[in-house]
């Protein structure tokens, strides 16, 4: 039962966290009637066994038969970095190295793990390259992308702690920003101190799947959301600045973002501020269990639309966080499925008007039994967004 | 021709620089017998349009049409950053978001941008999901992965720049390294005088492709190369240590490692570290046009094998480097390939005993018309690599 904000979690899964997990992946195995489910994803695996690697030439192979212990393949070099951090039962099976002579290579192994007439589900995820070596009967199948959809309790508090730190992290921004701030000297001083928060806060601290982001894009950039070209880039008086704070602490991505103002706010933002918080009204009532995501995006986009923006929109109404920052489910038009208790979906209607900026805030939602509340806190009101400056 | 170590560039590629590239590219479209080649993997896509883009939901596609302007369906939100960044000429068609309702899709407009008959070559890095959706007779083959096996003078240029940048960054890391210092101190020093450095000396660095790495694992650890468990792992008296320190400066991969020790050398680790030069050297001797890279392995890790370290050895001789900092060429056992000018590789023969520590030196490596030149400079021998401490 979800019901407010529950408590921060900052320790690894248990065995019983990650058994958990691993029933309900094993339980839409078994429903679609598949003998194997293989994972080649770094983040299902990690959501599977606590263990992160990062894609490069050597794959790492999870192959979840539909009972027994899972068996995951591995380059030998990772061996025991492998042992160190996954918290689940695993046979580890390995190769030497890529490339290999004829018969030690990862595929050689890899055959012996699935008989050639089993069932197998793969991910949509999987690169051809594995896919081509993959034995048995494939069906493409997201299994776990599925199961990630719905959070558990522990996952919860994780993201919880996730957003206290970038919370944190949002504050100190507003705080140090200035006209004629350079955003490397912000993202500077801000991701130092996110990292340092999260290096205090997390005992054994796992570096790859940890990142940290902040930055604060100008007025005469801030329409163009994703354009970070000039890293010598100014803040400007007035605005509006787009602020965001994001990251993966330790495996949970989270992000928070801002429009705001530095000393005045000018007549012509008025507007274009007052839609996207209108919108955004709406889309926090939006977002509760049993309504449709589609429907959600539509009806949030609409009222942008209607004051007149409908050229200046460039993005749905949110997406979904867990273990990265930007994953399943998604608000937005043709998402046809039902919001449900214990989704995180970030909600960020947004406008953008060259020549003015970018009009966004963006929070970390939880969706509880009720309705939904936002893990992520920062001013909201034009007022209290409009930072004074000397 | 190549022959000394050229100058460092520091500039973006310019129009000339990439339509050589898809030159290149082309002929091979060509000579495989295709009308298409679809790259969806963003390393490839740099490499062709200096654009960098990291992989979510929604999808970049780079379609190359044997003869005529390449397209390239991205997402609207990110139209104004690909225009703002791409360095050639490219038609872009874009959708708005994905998910999107019916006929609005990403693939509705991919659908267009290649006939039904057409023959279209794909990368092994491409997901099932965009395979699926991808039109024509298809044939998985890596034409872009395989032209930048060899790099230009523009690109070596490049690398040479990135290792100027290491090189500063690991002497720095020499210089400060003590005894008690945690690693999560040393790489935050490093790594912030890294980023220092690459932002002054780069106009315009792309943050998307530009990462830093600096750490060292001391003896208890360094037998377990890719164990970064402990952020506040402690350096210790004597050593083996191994210090690594890399990166993407502004799209170019590069690595400089060595084993060192603080104040004292263990007996018990003279050998294994004379054992490591010797392959070393024997690489470095080897690694010249016309050389075969399985055969150099073979003949590096028998020098490993004869000094009774066979059970001690966990990776290959060596792997490429370019835009990233892990590609082709390996030198490994069963890469059947010759070495050519202009290729870069890392030469690092390495020994890992449980107990003692790790014993690894690693360079970027310039293969040149007569043999070989190394990018990367650091101290090499067991007298040069005690570091005196107080």
């Amino acid at each position: 039962m979800i019901s407010n904000i529950p408590k921060a979690i900052k320790s690894p899964p248990s065995q019983e966290e990650l058994a958990n997990r691993l029933e309900k992946v094993r339980n839409l195995i078994v429903q679609q009637n598949l003998d194997y489910y293989v994972s080649f994803d770094p983040v299902n695996i990690y959501y599977l066994t606590n263990f992160a690697n990062y894609v490069h030439e050597r794959p790492f192979i999870l192959v979840i038969p539909k009972k027994g212990t899972m068996k995951f393949l591995v380059p030998l070099l990772e061996k025991t970095h492998v042992e160190s951090r996954a918290k689940c039962e695993l046979e580890l099976s390995h190769y030497f190295e890529f490339p290999a002579p004829q018969g030690e290579n990862w595929f050689d192994r890899y055959h012996e793990l699935i008989e050639k007439d089993a069932r197998v589900g793969v991910e949509s995820a999987m690169t051809l390259r594995i896919y081509d070596q993959t034995p048995g009967n494939k069906t493409k199948t997201d299994i776990i992308d599925e199961v990630r959809l719905i959070k558990t309790e522990y996952e919860i508090g994780r993201n919880v702690h996730a957003c206290k730190v970038i919370n944190a992290g949002h504050k100190r921004l507003l705080k140090i920003i200035r006209p004629g701030m350079m955003l490397f000297e912000l993202y500077n001083q801000i991701s130092g101190y996110l990292m340092a928060k999260v290096v205090a806060d997390i005992k054994n601290l796992n570096p790859l799947v940890s990142k940290v982001m902040a930055a604060a894009l100008p007025p005469s950039l801030s329409y163009d959301p994703h354009n970070f070209t000039d890293v010598f880039l100014k803040m400007e008086e007035g605005g509006p600045h787009v602020s965001g704070v994001g990251g993966q602490v330790d495996g949970y991505g989270v992000e928070i973002e801002r429009s705001f103002f530095l000393g005045t706010v000018p007549e012509k933002a008025k507007d274009p501020f007052y839609a996207m918080m209108e919108a955004r009204r709406l889309a926090f009532e939006l977002a509760k269990p049993g309504a449709n995501f589609s429907e959600i995006d539509v009806a949030v986009r609409k009222v942008l639309k209607d004051r007149g923006y409908a050229d200046k929109l460039l993005h749905r109404t949110g997406h979904g966080l867990g273990i990265t920052g930007h994953e399943g489910p998604y608000i937005a038009a043709g998402y046809d499925r039902k919001i449900e208790p214990g989704m995180i979906i970030s909600i960020e209607p947004g406008i953008y008007i060259r020549e003015l900026g970018g009009f966004r805030h963006s929070d970390t939602v939880l969706i509880t039994d009720e309705g939904n509340v936002s893990l992520t806190k920062a001013p909201e009101t034009l007022e209290d967004l409009t930072i004074e400056v000397d």
